[in-house]
């Protein structure tokens, strides 16, 4: 499938080279090509362009940018460019400003995911592996063997059932439905959990089960 | 131990029982002392008080009261009954003003928790249980035969050792550390994320494992 990654840190990274080794057609957008140099070297099957040539070439789009200039990113991805398609969204609205840990730009009335649809009302936004680091998203199994949970929040049915599928290539098998996109302020709000968690074993190689 | 819990709801009432199960001499304390009778004639241990009454009986307080309402409470309570004492706060920030899922009227930069160690300055706050439902804070084998996570901050660790000897006197057996009252602002916000999972079940009672 042709496949289209906004962003140049480390969760487009992981997120790029995972799809392209499920044999993805993959496409990195980046604003700063040269970034992006030393780390294709490795990765040779992934293609760097802008972010609109990202969204043109994707039939699905990932929005690995930073929470805080994602919308900027989208408009510059441009919205027709990603009309119809499915966009999942993997960021989180956290707030640096004041440095570690950070505070988040929306909590609780609405969320990051919802501003990115409301921008993007022809996109099929999915919200989904933003509670986990980049290594974990796309390798569930170095965690706990992969006894642990992911979440997803779409308001398209289909969309989700893709979204799912392509998880549970990553290897994800514990794959927790939410419901609506307004469940995304449910785990953009958990990042401050995360990152206490984080603060205190030290690594950002964990994650949560549900246990009931 | 002498112990106080304020608050008349389930969570004051689930703590109350179990404090008298396990010996302690309970008084719990409350602005409406009719809404207990029925109650309290199953838990003829527990004595009903007034919010001051109840903060000098206890040499170990809780708040459970209702978070929107815990500022008012503990102010009823007086400080000066509560100095030099352990206060376990296990309320929420919950903003029910636009009906369920709630948001939180104060997130990520600051913490309920915080809030009260401010207005009672010398009051050790400990921050625990406020990421469950009552049933399960005083009987967490009830999910997964105990096999999930409390956590708890605070920033005295003596106040803190305390609160944990209790909470393995509860039952529990994962108690995580999260460090200082600031890490309040993790589990406080993660009842966004509770409410929903809460909404998709259909139960409360369940709870997060800490996988690594």
């Amino acid at each position: 499938m042709k496949m289209g990654v906004l962003g140049s840190g480390m969760v487009a990274q992981a997120l790029s080279a995972r799809l392209a080794e499920l044999g993805h057609d993959v496409v990195i957008g980046t604003r700063d090509a040269e970034k992006l140099r030393g780390w294709q070297s490795s990765n040779q099957r992934v293609k760097i362009a802008s972010f609109a040539q990202t969204a043109t070439h994707g039939e699905m789009i990932f929005n690995a940018t930073n929470g805080a200039g994602s919308l900027q990113a989208l408009a510059m991805a441009g919205p027709e460019n990603l009309t119809g398609k499915i966009l999942v969204d993997v960021s989180n609205p956290l707030d640096f400003s004041n440095g570690f840990p950070p505070s988040l730009f929306v909590c609780g009335t609405d969320s990051l995911a919802e501003q990115i649809q409301r921008a993007l009302p022809y996109t099929k936004v999915v919200k989904t592996l933003n509670t986990v680091t980049a290594r974990i998203m796309v390798y569930p199994q170095e965690v706990a063997n992969g006894d642990h949970h992911v979440f997803i929040s779409a308001n398209d049915g289909d969309a989700k059932e893709q979204v799912i599928d392509l998880l549970r290539a990553f290897g994800w098998t514990n794959i927790f439905d939410l419901g609506d996109l307004t469940t995304a302020r449910g785990t953009e709000a958990y990042l401050l959990l995360w990152v206490r968690i984080f603060g205190s074993m030290n690594t950002g190689m964990i994650n949560v089960k549900i246990m009931k």
